[in-house]
């Protein structure tokens, strides 16, 4: 039995239409395999069963994270590129409880509630790359004219 | 006397500019009818006088929902398509009040307030509908080839 | 020695990498200039030193301020239009704190923070402009047709 389409090719890029108990990044990095993609932008709203956000502890060197269950996702934004060889996926949210409280960060992770989470998807002309810069201890986008 | 234009096409789709006083998915609703809009993206921000979330219940089948007043909308995300031959706007939005506190979710309804609230739709080349999906009890955009 | 890029074009627009201590405002506005953009649509998403939100105070005819630090800016949304010759930049964000707490609202200053602020710009085909509109004593972009 074949799985239910989870995106379509829309005008200069995709949509995506996730469903229960979906990775967020591993179906993005799975698009971007599949479809050659070398750099994008993409912004997306749903239901999440959880959510783990991240704050960056420089000292530490590493994300604080929490998880979160049972959230409306008011927002997604982010961008996906690639780093040595492997898809590389930056994304913030926002997202609301049942009482419409929000919170928010850098996300770690991110699984479809019951309901659904819809994605789009903008595809720019070629391959970008991130990287540590070495001046503040963090991935950055590396910009290469790729028109 | 005629009304102020609400929206101009941009590439790729629409910049609406919505006024005091006006139903948003009303306008929306209005725009998909006027310029036979099969499916679409659009993000947003602005003032909104009065914001209805709802947050859904599946025990009762339906949304819990809360009416906040005099917020700025400091993102609104979401998605047109069809149900029935009628617009189905699915959008959630993010919004601050005056001491810069967040709240958001599934969005019921959103009236603009005094100011304005600018929209950009990203169409897409087709029509694609919504349908209560049986597994999960709620509407699920339809994915199907319309490139 | 020269700078690092900020910017390339993609399709549609331009990918923005800001960096720390970047002024996001002053950075967008020397983009309009530079790259001669008439009207466009962002979004983006970073970290920032500090973000000062503003809202709106009908009887006193101006903002009232608020500025926070070291927050993950999880979504900026905006426009970018001309008043009297000038960038005329109007943008909404979402942040989170160590605890991903949110806060947002109407922005009037960005300074992107250790790390980097990514923004994605949709051109539009010609010039709009702000103006203050009588009516409501507050500026609102005006619509025209520029396709």
């Amino acid at each position: 039995m074949s799985e239910v389409t989870r995106f379509i090719p829309v005008s200069g890029g995709f949509l995506m239409v996730l469903r229960q108990g979906d990775d967020v990044f591993a179906r993005l990095g799975a698009l971007m395999r599949e479809e050659a993609i070398g750099s994008a932008a993409f912004s997306g709203f749903g239901f999440v069963k959880s959510a783990t956000f991240g704050f960056f502890d420089f000292e530490a060197g590493d994300y604080r994270p929490k998880t979160m269950e049972n959230l409306e996702l008011t927002n997604l934004t982010g961008t996906l590129a690639w780093k040595v060889g492997e898809p590389a996926i930056h994304a913030h949210a926002t997202a609301g409880d049942a009482s419409f409280r929000t919170f928010g960060g850098h996300v770690l992770s991110l699984e479809v509630g019951r309901g659904s989470l819809e994605i789009v998807i903008t595809v720019f002309p070629g391959r970008l790359e991130r990287a540590v810069d070495p001046d503040i201890g963090a991935n950055v986008l590396q910009l290469m004219n790729i028109l």
